[in-house]
């Protein structure tokens, strides 16, 4: 596996690389992000992982400097899941004057759901994959399903910018007690990681309704949010949406995706379940 | 010359095609944008050009409707010059759901001099020109310094996004007597297209001026907005700024542009001058 920190040299390493399958990651890497890297490797014979903590997608009084770096775990992860090239620039490489002056602007649903508590953010993800994908011209992009709302923005923005990527969806990867995996359970107590899996079951318990013929979206929802904020959450939200567009759902709506963000001490934990019907 | 409609064909094509240089056009095809082509045919065995009347990157009010469409015309010029290919996708090709949803956000820089007097015209322009850079993906694109604001904002916009493209500027094309060719120098009457070399006149003496070491950068505007006014112009504005950022020019920089806009009758004109020192 190499390991590449400059634009330059990647785009030397690109032209003869062929078909090249790209999983961006902000490191700290876990099964989850493993399942991408064995999605993007079923694409191309040739993968690229990138590490790159975003400052752009941090918003004011967020964890960016706390955000874990564990750089040689990471390498040592993808060198063995036989990645060919980890790019790792540093936040000179891609933001040479310190300040982003183009930015992708995402359409209303930027500043929808997790976008409604983290102002900015989805701009500062559209725009750096904007970069990254315009530096290591992939043929396939994988992300998780986990940040179901980043996947909607990024296979948006790809469609509507006419991106020449097939973006490829990969499932949620989750512990035994059904939490999903994400870097940020890292930060969690021993008590808020027993706490935690009520977030997925709560999620599932919508699902059930949902599929069992209950239509009271609204019911639904608050449901889940008291039942969250009674055992020591502070729910950011819970939304029942329509799976394909993030948009409200309407009653009878046969694809829906039932979305949360949820505090947990000072941890904000997400996920979220499709229901097919 | 190969006329290509749809998108899916052009990206077909472009597997095979190797190097790539690409002039995107509204059409209406003079001198100038001939310049732009033989400047792309020395960069790359292809050429691309693409026609597109961009609504986007239109005001309300502007001549979006009215603007010349010479298809034929402009294909025989295009096929004489030894184009590969004329993209020429319609509305529902580039903008499928009528409303672009993602959009190229250019910095400050979008609302100043023609961005003052044409809201949203510079987004529009990123925008398309990044859809058009990501369907025809080319090595090299070719922009004329007649829009020098324009050239501006692409530059800054491939830089900034990482986008792996050359961007090859063009000279501005002239009539003998000075006049900037332009696609609106076709609305002139008669009297208006005598009088219309005024503006290039009024920018060389200033540029005269300012390498004869006058400062007054205020006082040169001052009295070019003057002398067109008092001849039946409405100017939008002449500006002398640092050639290299568009930002206002400090007495003593060594790289200036002079940039002017101003009306003659219905017809709005544009051009500028470099001012080495």
């Amino acid at each position: 596996m190499q390991i590449i920190r400059s634009i330059a040299e990647l785009r030397a390493w690109r032209k003869t690389a062929g078909r090249v399958a790209f999983v961006p990651t902000m490191g700290n890497l876990h099964e989850g992000h493993l399942a991408l890297v064995a999605a993007a490797r079923q694409h191309a014979e040739q993968v690229v992982v990138s590490i790159f903590v975003n400052r752009l997608q941090f918003g004011q009084g967020e964890d960016f400097d706390a955000y874990p770096r564990t750089f040689e775990a990471d390498g040592d992860k993808l060198r063995a899941a036989g990645v060919a090239v980890l790019f790792f620039p540093d936040e000179r490489e891609l933001y040479p004057r310190i300040k982003q002056d183009f930015n992708v602007e995402p359409p209303h649903i930027q500043n929808e759901l997790c976008g409604a508590f983290r102002p900015g953010h989805f701009r500062g993800v559209a725009t750096v994959v904007a970069k990254l994908f315009n530096i290591v011209q992939p043929d396939v992009a994988c992300f998780g399903k986990k940040d179901f709302q980043q996947l909607h923005v990024i296979r948006a923005m790809v469609d509507d910018l006419n991106m020449p990527i097939e973006i490829v969806p990969v499932d949620t990867g989750r512990a035994d007690d059904g939490l999903a995996l994400s870097s940020r359970n890292g930060y969690l107590s021993s008590d808020e990681r027993a706490e935690a899996p009520r977030l997925y079951r709560q999620l599932s318990a919508i699902r059930a309704a949902l599929q069992a013929g209950d239509s009271n979206y609204a019911a639904l929802e608050k449901a889940a949010c008291d039942e969250l904020n009674g055992h020591g959450w502070r729910v950011d939200y819970v939304e029942i949406r329509q799976a394909d567009t993030l948009e409200i759902a309407h009653v009878g709506e046969a694809r829906l995706v039932v979305l949360a963000a949820a505090r947990l001490g000072r941890t904000r934990l997400i996920d979220n379940i499709e229901v097919a019907r």
